[in-house]
């Protein structure tokens, strides 16, 4: 994006449904872009979800060329089990963002609501009319997984606004441009040996 | 791989060090074609690892263009946080695979064991050894993340040679194929709505 303009898109991946939310920042306003979810839930074959995951973010990050790419990123779960599968969807998810040298950046749930409602644990209908009220729109309660999505980037809109506070993820955006100097140069070959 | 040939990749994807081995199949007979690591521990950055992972993956797809890519998979762990780095891992590999067409087989450490030693529970020099006795050469003891690599590719061999035991990769295997009726047309692209 030109000038003080930046496209957020946030993810939230799930194995069962993807959603994504896509924000645009003018200035100091944020705009509602587009939402909506991959349903994963008909493919039993865990291979082709993880490639529909890859392939679809890929699709998402040519749709919208977004500046950032958010994820919402649990750091615990009820087991090991469902922890390596949500992991896998997760790489699969980043590793098409950084794939197109877009930095990334994780976000925990709590995290999220903590900065769309001011309480850590919102319903996901609460954050859906904060969020309304903030982008000036109604939202689909349909899709609450998209809403989801919606509510990373717009985090991530936060925490780009609010650089004093150091979290994981403004950390993970110094190393990032540190290591990427130049994101329209090809970064990640540089990072090779 | 033109006729009877066949070019297998294998992966050990760690969160520290990505091990590598590739064989060639011609006929029945095996050969030793390479074997490495991507040493990822000076990396801090998680997704700087992750990147350095799907592209490292992505270079070996290229300059060994294997008919099939083996991963060992580990399906259980120390705990929810060391899972969910490795399913990161792991979705960052098997993207780069699928990315391209290249049908993808996972293993458990202890499947792999048994079949080169016969033992689930075998050292990994007990690999190396067998390994070295069944590729007719002698390997680098430095590299025992390779040589699991390797043992990975091999693994899969023994599975494609050995057809009627129906264990979950050759599932995997019939699932990618039905979903996938030619590797050369855009199969992933078939599988979105």
């Amino acid at each position: 994006m030109a000038g003080s303009q930046r496209i957020i898109l946030g993810i939230d991946p799930g194995t069962n449904i993807l959603g994504y939310g896509v924000i645009l920042v003018d200035r100091k306003q944020v705009h509602y872009v587009d939402m909506g979810v991959l349903d994963l839930r008909k493919e039993k074959d865990h291979f082709i979800k993880l490639s529909r995951i890859f392939e679809g973010v890929g699709e998402l990050m040519e749709r919208y060329a977004p500046d950032d790419l958010a994820i919402e990123a649990p750091f615990y779960g009820k087991n090991v089990q469902s922890m390596l599968k949500l992991g896998r969807a997760q790489g699969a998810a980043i590793a098409a963002g950084l794939h197109r040298q877009i930095p990334v950046f994780e976000y925990a749930p709590r995290k999220v609501k903590m900065a769309i409602t001011g309480r850590g644990d919102a319903s996901k209908e609460q954050v859906k009319l904060l969020m309304e009220k903030t982008l000036r729109t109604t939202l689909d309660s349909k899709f609450l997984d998209a809403t989801d999505a919606l509510a990373i980037a717009m985090c991530h809109f936060y925490q780009l606004t609010s650089p004093l506070v150091d979290t994981a993820a403004s950390r993970n955006w110094k190393s990032f441009a540190e290591a990427h100097p130049s994101r329209v140069s090809s970064g990640v070959e540089a990072d090779k040996k």
